[in-house]
């Protein structure tokens, strides 16, 4: 190469642009640090805080951000994420493909709750930093919901009458919250919607997986569609574990149910193709 | 750009390098055909060959090879990759990724078979250019599936005790042998295979869905890997029907199997988290 | 199994339910239809047609069908799908994942614009069935676009001025109207898009292949959302070719551009990990 | 339902089973492990292990097992995982499609060295328990590598002189075998390799992330095929972060190179289309 870089080389030097590692022969940096200095020092919890937000956090920031992430790892075989993983596992592929094929069914229905509870938390709190008292903002934010007969996100769970994660994990909070790590703002949040929807309902419908969590996110600064990406990260685990569970156990081509019972059929019933 | 390209530039252009498609502004040439000329004389299965062979097939072979195509479309939400399919339509991702999940499960166990079983038939086809008699070849490439006990790619349903799609589909390549569109020899090889099967195990076990459209593809020269490639092409219209059909029925997180019923845990019992 | 099946028999029976496909043991039907009466009368753009919409078209509908599908398979390593399909049989995975980790991307950006311009198309159909002329009709609907400063949905094109595929499947269109296999009246207005198009911006900008199969997917009346999963069958050609051909080039873990160049950082500089 | 289960619904409970997860309404288990008890008590890196291998581990082993993960992250968009999220991030899908297209291509080239090393590393180790040196068994399993002019699994980077990873990885190994946290022996049989290759090819190629890390997992006792699965987890990280990354960058359908650039085409010159 000459000494001046051609257009051309400064053209493919800045396709990809990033601020997230840096590399020499012998050299690797996450955001400015030596890798070599890392390891060892941060844990795997405080590498996914640095490498998608910028910054080390503090260990005990990272300690909570371990604690959501660890929460959420599984929810069984009855979950679609959890299934298509060991029926993969029966196909032939590897578990990187399992994995794959389970990770990307996490949409808007079964991984984009925590999404959509951080948007609700934060919209809450805007309206709380513009002089709302908390319980009208919850009022305000959460009516549309119940208008639209639709649930609030990361409220109710169609198995568990009280999700046992969420009571501990909202306890983590309020502990961080009392030595200053965090705010407890988004706890407040979370439990004050909890009361409007029971004052509306006439039922408590309890914090869940995705809420609870979503607290957690909030309170350390996540924006909404990261809590979705970390939702999927700590998901992998289960569906890494069934996946391998699977394929000790064997089985090939597994399908959904048992096979004798097959499937419903309700189409046309047997016909003739038509001429020409 | 100076008149003469730079290194980087020929290095840019280099990097990705195919015989597939030319383009320039306004132009489209696959294989050398510009695409105007393509749209309407010739069929989307013949464009497939074109693409994957880089040489356009007659119109009979174009219409042997659809056939293959259309005929293993579906076989029902019993498969793991149409069950997939069906899951991730009720998560919240869009078709695109509905496809994905369950295409990417069509490895050597659930979509491999046919690429296996172009394989063995090619091995035979060796042996036989080499001398052999097609029973012998045929005994000898059968002989190590035996001995491991293991099923012969391409033939036997644990569904259908004959396959229906199967004779059909020979048929087709009967007419196309007798008129000269294809050899026949695969074919051959293909019931030659069925004769040694019912000899060695005593009782007949007829040639599948993977058996049958490997004999058609075989007859055509594919190499033995597109032969799953093609399967996944084939296979991806059932997976986006009933993707669609899911999607239009509804459902939120569908799991796999009727949701009162679980799954049994064999795990261990209940117990405390030791301290430290 | 008695007699009368048992509720968890009835319970898991129905939780699959489908018009697509039913089976029994030799028996395989698509919409009714016997499998063995389908192959070698139907082509495979006719089955695509078949599963997704529950009748059969007729030859001509069907062949309309088979050009849009044939005319947008592949658009070269520049497209995100073709590109990761190439990286992807770098890297030691089937065909069948290269395939996958493609169409996975055919997202709203990449795949949807087919979708979106059918959706378009029937609001101004919508309009014009109430009374609207065309052209008020197009004015109505197309405004948004301009106001958004935004892309009309299946216009224009930022390599090709003109993109050679859309006259040609236009005029197949013309022709199929002229023998009445359609009506035309989806072509009318995307040539009446493209004069507003005009009117407003002061240059031509043309309708493109996704504009174009749209104009075909509406004529044949498929619901919008099918627009995306017909044009994620069409690129899997190109896809599944793409990743042939660099699997025969071979390449190890091939990066996106010269292994030269590598990308620019732009965070922070290096920098001590605090203690803690 | 009856007293006594159907056969049905005893065939629809066991069609799925796992000794991962057991749950009832309120209560959630791992392993037999309260998700109450676990949470804020138990690392993510534990987590990982408890559902992979069915126990906790130590403090100290989860530790270890942290370090691996948290050091192989991220390698930059040069890595066709990492482009692949960046290209998919521009293409209109979610993030867990992203990592889903990403995670995908982690096969055997581009993620299984890792596995490949630890089956290596536990086939020496295999050796020496039966009574062989540990030089000569490290002679004996790189052989065939050397005779098929291969890469020994774990060994050597085609960026990096010395891996700054490996010689930390491998520090952190010994101070848990001096502290009796593992034994040791792979930290010496992947010393014993580099020496070996040293020998046979006259300059030294060192441990890599996939065999440092190799190393580690094999300490702990993991299973080979769960090498792959770990670093799927680990680069599932720097593959959000850089989704994430580029979604913020924004970008539409955004290439492997520079646009202007395009790619070569290496075949036929422009042709017509033949009759019929």
């Amino acid at each position: 190469m000459s000494d001046k870089p051609s257009d051309a080389e400064r053209a493919m030097r800045d396709w990809w642009r990033t601020s997230i590692i840096e590399m020499e022969p012998g050299v690797i940096r996450y955001r400015g640090y030596p890798i070599e200095d890392l390891i060892g020092r941060v844990s795997f919890a405080q590498t996914i805080w640095l490498l998608t937000r910028g910054e080390l956090p503090s260990r005990r920031q990272g300690e909570l951000l371990d604690a959501a992430l660890m929460a959420a790892v599984d929810h069984g075989p009855q979950a679609p994420s959890i299934a298509i993983a060991r029926m993969a596992a029966t196909c032939g592929v590897g578990l990187n493909n399992a994995i794959a094929s389970a990770v990307n069914v996490l949409g808007d229905v079964h991984g984009g709750a925590g999404e959509q509870a951080v948007e609700l938390y934060q919209k809450i709190a805007v309206r709380v930093d513009a002089g709302a008292a908390v319980a009208a903002a919850v009022k305000a934010a959460a009516a549309p919901f119940f208008e639209g007969d639709e649930f609030v996100p990361g409220f109710g769970h169609r198995f568990h009458p009280v999700d046992p994660r969420s009571p501990r994990l909202l306890q983590l909070v309020d502990e961080a919250a009392s030595d200053g790590v965090v705010t407890g703002r988004y706890a407040a949040i979370a439990r004050a919607i909890e009361d409007e929807i029971a004052a509306v309902k006439g039922k408590r419908i309890t914090l869940n997986i995705d809420g609870a969590t979503a607290v957690i996110y909030a309170e350390l600064g996540f924006p909404a569609p990261l809590a979705r990406a970390l939702f999927c990260l700590s998901r992998s685990v289960g569906i890494t574990a069934h996946a391998w569970e699977q394929s000790q156990q064997g089985g090939r081509n597994k399908g959904p149910i048992p096979r004798q019972y097959i499937w419903t059929y309700d189409g046309p019933a047997k016909r003739a193709v038509p001429k020409g």
